[in-house]
């Protein structure tokens, strides 16, 4: 088989890659070796973000908050029921539908772009004249241009063996068939809020582990400040700077061994365990290193702005090069390699890519946080406002949080937006456009705003740069 | 009592412009004289928008989605409750809490900005060489600058005695002490579809009478009838055409005589009814007329762009002037107002103020639609994309709806957004920015939106203008 392009791996980043450049004309193929089966058989198309990742836990995190407003929110607005029961499996059932759903519409856009779908793992044979010769699975196929994404996977401790059922990384903790009295969790970032909070709102008593110091590092410094805040009060135990020691699973639970940040040994019973420490690239029998291909100390892909690798014709994106791993960073990614491919001007601007966590509330930005412009040396102004003085907030019970908004001090362009409210995942939206059209605070500030919405918090937060906010 | 100004009505336009005003150093005073108490007799700052308007409508709104999402979605998330009763009282006080909370709030903020809020009904009484000598109540108040904001009153129908009790406007369709079995609605405009589907969701069974023959003229005509078929889908039953006959209220139920499209009378009993046929600006007792203040046909105070009346320094803004009778746009003038008479340079761009309607799911356009760009001549491209290909559209359980964004066929800059889906009135505040700054759909679908959000839809329609979708 001869394709102009070959793409491995059909996650966000490959499987947009492969679509685009269908649409741009080239023969496309793109290869998948996952084990989350469809119905046929076949690997499935999303990879993890689709089948273990993004979806299935918004899923979860939906049906979780609905749970939990009914059993704590609903009497005070004048909703009268009793006291809500789970029904796991069909929460399971709804999610997994979901993701059945999204995974097949893949496979309809690639037969709608004419992108030929090859179940099977890919790797590299070898070089020739014309482009590459790679495996796919006992096939072999060749291809002018090599596009890797093959993504990346959790993860692991050593001395802990991951069964998924009672130690689980995101997989297992998609799945519990019950919802755990007792729930461990080591690592605070992103999974693991997302994943505790779910099964903390459905009832858990959830206590989360973290070796570092900070608290979502990453983020400004003032919204993680908020972030513990608001979600320590849900109930969640937080312990930071902990070394983990002896890890006993068992069928019926699991039994944590470990250092407190004073240096003091302490002891975590649970009923399961999520393990959510980060993700490793994956460049699992890719054959890269007989291909020659450049990896970096921590095992990602080598790859310049544009996405090329140091061998001819073959492109890297997502996961498994620099950057941040997220979903639709590596569907610029895709998208830019394959109208470079095409000779086009493709580009992704890594400094306008929004970050989102799904708890709640939610929390999101885009840009420079303080602790960088500090760093950096860089004059800078801030505005900040509240949700609490907006009336759609207090309409929908959401009344936490608070957007802030930083600009350059001389010349008022926006440096970086920072919210922790409720929709700030659909909000963050505004501001990565204003960041990208290089506009200044006054420009939000002096833009009308929809009344009652939550963005007019971000408003808000603009006028606020120039301290004359309206509304608190 | 001297100030520099005096802003007559306390509304969203009237207090935001009093705010302004006082942060730019004027001594401002601010007037109202509606009957909304607060504990200590006051009248409630805050205006229709947030007494008897948007937000007490909202707060109903998310109690009753929430009620229908108990009833009718949570067996198919896998929580299980039985049948949800509804606690009207609690539903009711909640609502009025927030209002409450908000309209307090405005008294703070007037305190905080140093602005004097005079209880009264606020009257011209005769012209001086510094400015204007008022009536507020039976005080006289002099100001060199009047910034007229008295907003709008429900527009009622001849031989129909509103009550408030049986027969409604907007006031009493917010204080139901019980779910009618059969609710009447006359007007399908914003106020009659939010609260008829307040009332709807609740267990009423809504009828909506509409003497029109189209629905929401103003809206994109695709938008309009999606939304037609989505929220007959729900159960309100519309009639459009109609001519209202007789209507019959007593104390246990109205009766609306009428006829129907093809003059065929008819008779509709109902408990309760809801006139909402619009609203008319008011000018009660302003002494208009003898001040010599220009009023147009419509009863609206005749202001130019910058909202100057004929008379010299005296300004009117918001619903009593021309354009959409929407808070946001009332702010935006007052914000203009204040800052035309400090001489600095504000504006009010009529043609990018949002409209949302809150109903589920949300509707929300900014900017032209395809009948307007058709009736103009201006050749236009379209890019929509649907919500049913959206990751988190799925998650939240509401796969309905669209985006369209409308560009010029020839520079692709962007003409008009129209959204009806999850979280509409969130996601049209990017579509603003992108509208404001001129911006192409190119440009909206070449920035990066995070994955998985609803704006990812905004991000979709963008790029069907180049007809390059990547997800459907």
């Amino acid at each position: 088989m001869t394709f102009d392009i070959l793409v491995i791996g059909g996650g966000p980043g490959g499987y947009v890659a492969a679509i685009r450049a269908a649409q741009l004309g080239f023969s496309v193929a793109c290869c998948e070796s996952n084990p989350y089966a469809d119905p046929k058989g076949n690997p499935r198309l999303g990879g993890t973000c689709l089948n273990v990742g993004c979806i299935p836990s918004k899923a979860l995190l939906h049906t979780s908050h609905l749970f939990e407003e009914a059993a704590h929110g609903f009497a005070a607005q004048g909703i009268e029921i009793g006291a809500p029961r789970l029904n796991v499996k069909k929460m399971l059932a709804r999610k997994n539908g979901i993701v059945q759903k999204l995974t097949d519409g893949i496979q309809g856009l690639f037969k709608k772009n004419n992108v030929t779908f090859l179940p099977g793992h890919g790797a590299f044979a070898k070089q020739t004249a014309d482009g590459w010769i790679m495996k796919v699975g006992e096939a072999e196929v060749t291809a002018r241009h090599i596009i890797l994404a093959t993504g990346s996977k959790a993860r692991h401790l050593p001395g802990i063996a991951v069964d998924n059922r009672i130690l689980c990384d995101n997989e297992g903790a998609l799945e519990f068939d019950t919802v755990p009295q007792k729930l461990a969790v080591i690592g605070a970032g992103v999974i693991g809020l997302e994943l505790g909070s779910v099964w903390r709102r459905l009832g858990a008593d959830v206590t989360i582990l973290e070796a570092s110091p900070d608290f979502l590092p990453a983020a400004d410094a003032e919204l993680a400040k908020e972030a513990l805040k608001l979600l320590s009060k849900q109930g969640i135990h937080f312990h930071f700077g902990v070394s983990i020691g002896e890890v006993k699973g068992g069928k019926k639970g699991v039994s944590i061994a470990y250092a407190d940040s004073a240096g003091k040994t302490a002891s975590l019973e649970a009923d399961r365990l999520i393990v959510s420490v980060g993700r490793t690239p994956n460049t699992d029998g890719l054959n890269a290193e007989a291909a020659g291909l450049r990896l970096d100390a921590r095992g990602q892909i080598e790859v310049d702005s544009h996405c090329r690798t140091n061998l001819p014709g073959v492109w890297a994106i997502g996961d498994v090069v620099r950057g941040p791993m997220l979903a639709h960073k590596a569907m610029e990614e895709g998208v830019m390699v394959a109208e470079r491919i095409a000779g086009q001007a493709g580009h992704a601007n890594l400094d306008a890519i929004p970050f989102v966590i799904y708890t709640a509330p939610e929390i999101a930005w885009v840009g420079k946080t303080e602790q960088q412009l500090k760093a950096e040396g860089v004059a800078y102004k801030s505005g900040k406002a509240p949700f609490l003085a907006n009336g759609r907030a207090l309409g929908v019970g959401a009344p936490e949080g608070f957007v802030k908004i930083l600009a350059d001090a001389k010349t008022d362009r926006i440096l970086g937006a920072h919210i922790i409210g409720s929709g700030a995942s659909d909000l963050i939206a505004e501001a990565v456009i204003a960041l990208e059209f290089s506009g200044a605070s006054e420009d939000v500030a002096r833009i009308c705003h929809a009344h009652p919405t939550l963005s007019e918090v971000l408003h808000e937060a603009a006028l606020a740069c120039d301290k004359r906010a309206l509304h608190f």
